[in-house]
């Protein structure tokens, strides 16, 4: 029988266009980070499974792919769920490992550390058009550095990236999880339902200031509390400068912010605005809300126009190291959507400046020393870092040659038996 | 309770002293592989489990992370064995996904088709030292290609980037399938019983000559047969030279061989010692094996002085796309040793050549205008390529200069609240 020569159900073959892509973005990707002082570092594609269903990866924790146990491990008899016969898991993102990491590591690593990520993550996802369920992540994070000075390069580093690949006139947005907290507070709701209040308050840009009071309501949050709630955001709709937007919003909340907050905040958008590369704009977004619920504090995510929804973003994170190290560690991190990009750049055609490539083709009763001179020509323009083809030349030459045409060789060389004298 | 901080039992964490090299290395295999006109590909790394013990990977397959079935799937009441609830498995090697690629996407590759992957890999093998669980491998292959041609090129590209990653004086082993099979035919050896011949052949570099015979005997060949044998590989023991031992072989067994085979495997080595750009030896190893049963022809094995075993290796497959295509497709691919590789030159202090690299170190006071004249500097030298850190002062900022400069940073600078103007 036929073995299966599809991929695995969400799963894709990525072909010489894409990758080549994939390699040039990645090698900005590493480039600029460097540049920033960031390192690379790499984990196991698989995780302790009690890692990973420890309640930091919210509805992730529903979509991980599970590894059996082996060998004398594997009891199938006595098991009655998946974590009775397995011990680990793929990864459903590069966070969790990263702050495993970092415990494990400590005392190896420079304090502060700024760490860089690239790797595969695997959601167990429904498959849909351009999701898929093994998928690219790349992070920059920066651990031990309790200051603004995290979120600042952070957000320098990353937008000059994302410059360098090519993207501009996008957005930040950036909020703080201590803002969202303070607004609701000061409107008086039940702090044991803040994470309902901030599921509905995130879908702001696709509802509405309407459409978010309705299902609010609907969730039985008290009328009055749900308008003076809103009427802050309605206060806030314009004031995208940061500073004007937090101004406002102590003018409005006062001393439920913690003066801190506010001060960080306005620092990290004088800093960004003032020694950014890129043509961006830093918006004060006091709706975004970032799912993951181990944020503490600044949080932010990269809107490009060309997409509907985000192209990445992160936070501060200052409580997840300490749930492996025993203490905390002030962490904050970015992480870029590299999958999106990878998508618009095929869809825009994007074409990669490559070195002249060169195609030779030679004469099938070509063989010993005619051979071998012909190959010494290619290795020559080789070691100037050239790509030279050597190929058999086929009966329909013409088809052959549009081929590699197609492939990107500019320059096509043909070498006959009879002609090949050195 | 604490969450576990070690990487999960077999595989590693990857700091960035390591990962650096890793990441040079590789880039020194894209770049020169590219230059022989491979192209990057990649595929899943979970495969479908019914491809993955197809009985292609020999004891591998033995060595199989199973991926547990999802959600309504998943019935472990009824379950017997480990393929009862598993319907993915994490890839042992490339050559398997690779060949499924090829069949998968025919139509949309060049013909001949040039593969370069590198990946990562798992094997649930007993951990030992300097041996992992998850392990990067980093294979070429050349596919639709039945000359050698294949061969030629891949011995070539292969030892160009084991000499420009710093490699020199090694052996690149060759031998041939049915040379393999002509001189046990030959000796009247039963064919049913090969397989176990050549797993004894194959320990020849271990318990030599002697060692070979007693083993043979033991399996119960026999005696005069194995007598036969043995001296032939007497004969060809200071035959290292490819045209040299092709010859004597051709003396002793006659047509036994197919002169196809016996020409060829001179023109791979005419055209390989004419053509070479690195300091290497081709050498002929008529005990050369390779465990996977599925090479069909040329196998060769490349032996750096530095390490006891195998440094990498690979051959002629002609049949395993046909298991996916329905037709078969030549192949041949060589896979270069690439954590042996990292594992030695992390053991010579090996240093990869860096640009410079800066870190400024700016007083816990600074902050405005003052932070941004800072970042700008950095800006501007990261703009040229050159890696700046900025690090807040630390109490003890003699101790954190030393970090620093174990960390690379040859320049340090420092700027304090008073002294910066700008």
């Amino acid at each position: 029988m036929a073995l299966k020569k599809k991929p695995v159900n969400g799963m894709k073959d990525i072909l010489p266009r894409e990758m080549e892509i994939r390699d040039y973005v990645t090698g900005i990707i590493k480039d600029t980070y460097r540049s920033f002082g960031f390192t690379p570092i790499e984990t196991p594609c698989m995780e302790d499974i009690r890692n990973l269903t420890s309640n930091q990866g919210g509805e992730n924790e529903k979509l991980i792919f599970k590894v059996l146990k082996r060998g004398e491990k594997l009891h199938l008899e006595n098991a009655k769920t998946d974590l009775d016969v397995s011990d680990m898991g793929l990864r459903y993102d590069l966070t969790l490992p990263l702050s495993r990491f970092y415990a494990n590591n400590e005392n190896d690593l420079p304090s502060p550390f700024k760490a860089l990520q690239i790797g595969n993550v695997w959601r167990a996802d429904r498959p849909q058009r351009g999701r898929y369920r093994q998928f690219t992540q790349c992070d920059i994070d920066i651990l031990g550095e309790p200051s603004d000075l995290a979120e600042i390069e952070l957000i320098l580093a990353t937008t000059t990236c994302l410059d360098r690949i090519g993207f501009h006139g996008f957005e930040i947005r950036i909020n703080e999880r201590r803002i969202l907290k303070a607004m609701a507070e000061y409107c008086g709701f039940d702090e044991d339902r803040f994470d309902i209040l901030f599921i509905t308050l995130d879908k702001m840009d696709k509802i509405g200031l309407d459409g978010v009071k309705e299902e609010l309501i609907d969730e039985g949050f008290d009328a009055a509390a749900v308008d003076k709630y809103l009427d802050i955001f309605n206060q806030l709709k314009d004031k995208k400068d940061v500073k004007d937007g937090v101004d406002t919003l102590v003018s409005i909340i006062g001393d439920k912010l913690d003066p801190e907050v506010a001060d960080s905040m306005k620092e990290i958008a004088e800093s960004v605005n003032e020694c950014k590369t890129a043509d961006f704009e830093l918006v004060f977004d006091p709706t975004l809300v970032r799912g993951m619920g181990y944020y503490t504090g600044t949080i932010f995510e990269i809107a490009i126009p060309e997409f509907g929804g985000s192209c990445g973003g992160g936070g501060r994170y200052d409580h997840m190291v300490g749930r492996f190290a025993g203490h905390d560690v002030p962490a904050c991190g970015f992480s870029i959507g590299f999958e999106r990009i990878i998508m618009l750049l095929l869809e825009h055609d994007f074409q990669i400046p490559q070195k002249p490539k060169t195609a030779f083709l030679i004469d099938k009763k070509l063989d010993g020393y005619k051979l071998s001179s012909v190959i010494k020509q290619a290795n020559e323009l080789r070691s100037q870092g050239q790509t030279v083809l050597i190929e058999k030349m086929k009966k329909n030459k013409k088809f052959q040659k549009q081929g590699l045409t197609d492939s990107g060789y500019t320059e096509i060389k043909e070498f006959y038996n009879d002609t090949v004298t050195d």
